[in-house]
C-alpha cells in the first residue's frame, strides 16, 4: 500500500490486472454502443472484442443496461429507479418520476447525466443513449400504463418531452427559478403535468395514433 | 481579380462589394455573439468589427434581434412572432405559442432552429442564444402575464421548459408519435400545459420566489 502523503491509499484488493479488463469492457462497449446503438449491442458482441468471456462481462457490470450506465457513467442503477415505477400507485407516477429524475441530476454525481443529455442532443435519432431510453425506460413506464384502447406510446413520450425540458432548462441551459427551485417545488409543478400526459385527457387519443 | 484557375469562377451579375460587406457584418456579428452573448453585443461594435457604419448594418437587417435572427439562420422574423404574444387574450396564450413555435420548427427553414437548439445545448448557460432567449423571447412573454405578487419568471422558465422538451421530442430526438403528431393534436396535449404555467396554478408561488 503507498504510503504518499500525497495520494490517498489504493483501496485493498484492488487488482492493476482487474482494472485493465474492466477499462477494455467499457472501451469495447463503448464503441459497440456508439456504433449500433444500445438495442442492437450485445454482451457476447462486446465480450468478443474485449477478447473476455461474456460471464466476466455480467460478473463485473450486471445487465446490458447497466453495462451502458457504466459507459456514460449513470450515477445511478437504472434498475433502482425503474424498480420504482412498478411499484409506484398509478396517480402518483408523475410525481414520483419528476422527483426521481431531478434527484439523479441534481445528485454529485449528476456530471455523468448531463453528458449523456448532450449526447442525445448530439447524436439525434441515432443516439445510443436514445436506443436506451426508447427500449428500457419508455418500455417500462409504458406497460405500466397502457390500456386495450390506448398502447400508451404517445403518452410516454408526452411525459418524456417535458421532462428532458426539465432537465434542459435546469442543468444546461440553466434558467435561474427552474434551476434553484428546491426539488419538492419543481415536483408540485411539474408533476402533474407528467401524470396527465401518463393518464389524464390529453385531447382525442385514438389506439391507432400509437400504432406504427 | 484573381485568374488563379484553381478558384471557381465568380457568380456572374454578382456585386463582390455588397455581398462582401454581409458577409463581413455577419462574420463580425457571429463573432460578437458568441463572445459577448446577445445582450452585451452592440450594433456599434459589430460595425467597428466590420468596417462599416452602423446605418448600413440597420439598412441590411433591421434590429439586433433581426441581426442575431440572420446570423443564427432563424427561419422567421422573432418579431412576428413576438407581436402574438401581445395581441392573443391572455387565456390563449399557451396554446398559441405551442402553434407557433412547432409550426416555425415544421416549416422547410427549420434547419436552422435546429442549429440554434444545438448551439443552446452545446453552450449551455454561456451561449448567446439563450441571451436572446432570455432577453427577448422571455422578456417579452414575461410582461405580459406579470402581476403585482408574481414577476412571472418561474412561469415562463416553466413554460419554455416544456416547448423545448417538445423541440428537443419532436426535431431532435424523433420520439415517433410526437414527431408525427398533427400541429392541432400536439397544440391539444401540449397547450393546457402552458397555459397552466404561465396562469394556472402551479403549486404556492410566491412572488419572492421569482426575485434574486
Amino acid at each position: 500500500m503507498s504510503t504518499d502523503p500525497e495520494r490517498p491509499p489504493a483501496r485493498p484488493g484492488r487488482r492493476p490486472g482487474t482494472s485493465g479488463t474492466r477499462a477494455a469492457i467499457l472501451d469495447a462497449a463503448g464503441q459497440r454502443f456508439a456504433k449500433n446503438g444500445f438495442d442492437k449491442t450485445s454482451i457476447r458482441a462486446v465480450a468478443a472484442d474485449a477478447g473476455v468471456d461474456p460471464a466476466l462481462i455480467h460478473h463485473y457490470f450486471g445487465t446490458k443496461q447497466q453495462l451502458f450506465a457504466a459507459v456514460v457513467e449513470l450515477p445511478v442503477d437504472p434498475e433502482v429507479v425503474l424498480a420504482r415505477v412498478d411499484t409506484t400507485p398509478l396517480d402518483q407516477l408523475g410525481e414520483t418520476l419528476v422527483g426521481a429524475v431531478t434527484a439523479v441530476w441534481d445528485s454529485p454525481a449528476g456530471t455523468g447525466a448531463v453528458a449523456l443529455f448532450r449526447s442525445l442532443v448530439a447524436g439525434g435519432d441515432t443516439s445510443p443513449a436514445r436506443d436506451f431510453l426508447l427500449s428500457v425506460i419508455f418500455e417500462r413506464i409504458r406497460r405500466r400504463i397502457a390500456t386495450d384502447t390506448d398502447d400508451g406510446r404517445l403518452r410516454v413520450a408526452l411525459a418524456a418531452s417535458q421532462i428532458m425540458g426539465v432537465i434542459m432548462s435546469r442543468k444546461i441551459v440553466k434558467l435561474d427559478p427552474v434551476t434553484e427551485l428546491p426539488i419538492d417545488r419543481l415536483v408540485a409543478a411539474v408533476g402533474p403535468t407528467v401524470q396527465r400526459y401518463l393518464t389524464g385527457d390529453i385531447g382525442e387519443v385514438a389506439a391507432a395514433d400509437g400504432a406504427e
